[in-house]
C-alpha cells in the first residue's frame, strides 16, 4: 500500500514551500494537480514544478469549483477513487493545494473521502496568502491582543458586517467581483483607509493596490486578498 | 552595508521552515535569537538550529515580553541598535521568530525600528501554529464561505464574546492560564463540543487535548492554541 501526502504549496513563490513539502514532492511517484473546468493548467502545479522529478507522473484532476463548496459530489468521488486506486497499487501520491490545505481549501473534502476509505493520509501545512502578503508589505496582519477576522468576500453581507464590527484587523479573502461592496463595508467600519489589496501574491503578475477606494469598479483575479485595520 | 532578513521558523517542526528561510539561515553571518528574561535558550533557535552553519555567530537578545506588547521600549531600542551596528559593518543578519513574523509577533516592533533607521529588511513568512495544528489533526481550520475569528485569550472578555458570536470557526491563541474562562465562553456560544487544544505543536513535548471541558483547571504552556467550530 502506498499513501497520500496532501501539501500546501503556499501562495505563489516556489521558495515558500516548506522543506517537508519539497521532500514529499521529490519522493512522490504521482503528483495530483487540481485544476478548474474553465482553465488549462494548475497554479499549484506551476508553483511546485521546479521540485518535481523527471520520472514523476503528473495527473490533472478537474474539480468543479476549486475555491468554493463541495458541489458536484460525483466528481469528488471519482477523483478520490482514482487516488485510492493509485495508493492500492503501492504509489506514493502527493496532492497539491494552493496556500494551506486546511484553510479555505477544498482539499478537506478529498481528505475526508480518503480517510473514510482507510487510506493513510498525511497533510503538510503551507503558507496562507495573507501571511506572505503581510511579510512582503512589511505590515503586520495582527498585533498584541487584537482580534483578527478572516472573511471570505463571498459570505452574506450581514455576516461580513457583523464580523468587521467584532475585530481589530481583518483579512478579506476571495475578493474578485465583490470589491465594490467590500469597499463600502470597510468604509462603514472605518477600515477602508488602512486597507491594502494584493492580487496573485508572489506570482509573476502580482499586483498591489494601496488605494482601494479609487479602484472599486475593477474585477479582480480570484486570488485577491485585502489586509485591513481599524482606525480606532 | 549588510541587511536583515526576519524569518518565521513556524511552530515547532524544523521541516516546516520554508526553503527561503533555510537559505537565509545558511547564508547568514549572524543569527539573532530572541529569548525572554525568565527562560534560558530560545525556542525559535532550537527549531532552526539544524540549518545554522558552524561559523555563523549566534546572538541572544532578551525581549521583555516576547508574546505581548511593546512595553519596555528601551530594551527594544537597544536590541535594534545592536542589529543596526551589525548591518553597518556589512553583516547579513537573520532574525528568528516563532510562527509567522507578521502574525502576533513582536518582530514588527524591531522591523519598524530598522525601517526607520533606513536598514534594508526582508521578511520571510512562516507557518502559523493554527495551520500546522489543523494539518496534524486532519481537521480544517475553516471551510467554504465561513468566517474565522482569530482571538488571543488575553483579549478583554467582552471582545472575545462578540468575536465568537460573529464567526463560524475560531482559533484561540495564547491559551495558558485563561483556559477556564475560554472554555466557558466557548460553551456559551455552543462551540466547546467541537473544540480541540494543542500545546507546543510539533515540539517533542506536544500535547493534544480533545475534551477541553474536563481539563479546565489546568495551567498550560503559553504556546497553546484551540481550534473551535460552531455547532450550528
Amino acid at each position: 500500500m502506498g499513501r497520500v501526502i496532501g501539501i500546501g504549496v503556499g501562495p505563489g513563490d516556489p521558495e515558500l514551500l516548506t522543506v517537508k513539502a519539497v521532500n514529499a514532492i521529490k519522493s512522490a511517484d504521482v503528483i495530483i494537480a487540481p485544476r478548474t473546468e474553465k482553465k488549462e493548467g494548475s497554479v499549484a502545479l506551476d508553483i511546485a514544478r521546479g521540485y518535481i522529478g523527471e520520472t514523476t507522473q503528473v495527473i490533472y484532476q478537474i474539480y468543479p469549483m476549486i475555491m468554493g463548496f463541495e458541489k458536484d459530489t460525483g466528481a469528488w468521488d471519482d477523483n478520490a477513487g482514482q487516488i485510492i486506486e493509485l495508493v492500492q497499487t503501492g504509489k506514493q501520491v502527493v496532492f497539491l493545494t494552493l496556500g494551506d490545505p486546511m484553510f479555505y481549501s477544498t482539499y478537506i473534502y478529498i481528505f475526508n473521502r480518503l480517510e473514510k476509505a482507510g487510506i493513510a493520509v498525511e497533510t503538510v501545512p503551507g503558507i496562507p496568502a495573507f501571511c506572505a502578503i503581510a511579510s512582503q508589505l512589511g505590515r503586520s496582519s495582527v498585533e498584541g491582543d487584537d482580534i483578527l477576522s478572516i472573511i471570505p468576500a463571498t459570505a452574506p453581507e450581514e455576516k461580513i458586517r457583523q464580523a468587521l464590527a467584532a475585530c481589530d484587523s481583518a483579512v478579506i479573502m476571495k475578493v474578485s467581483k465583490n470589491l465594490d461592496r467590500i469597499a463600502e463595508m470597510l468604509a462603514d467600519t472605518n477600515m477602508l483607509e488602512d486597507s491594502v489589496l494584493v492580487s496573485r501574491c508572489g506570482l509573476p503578475d502580482q499586483e498591489v493596490i494601496e488605494n482601494i477606494a479609487t479602484e472599486k469598479h475593477r474585477r479582480l483575479n480570484y486570488l485577491s486578498t485585502i489586509l485591513a485595520k481599524g482606525n480606532i
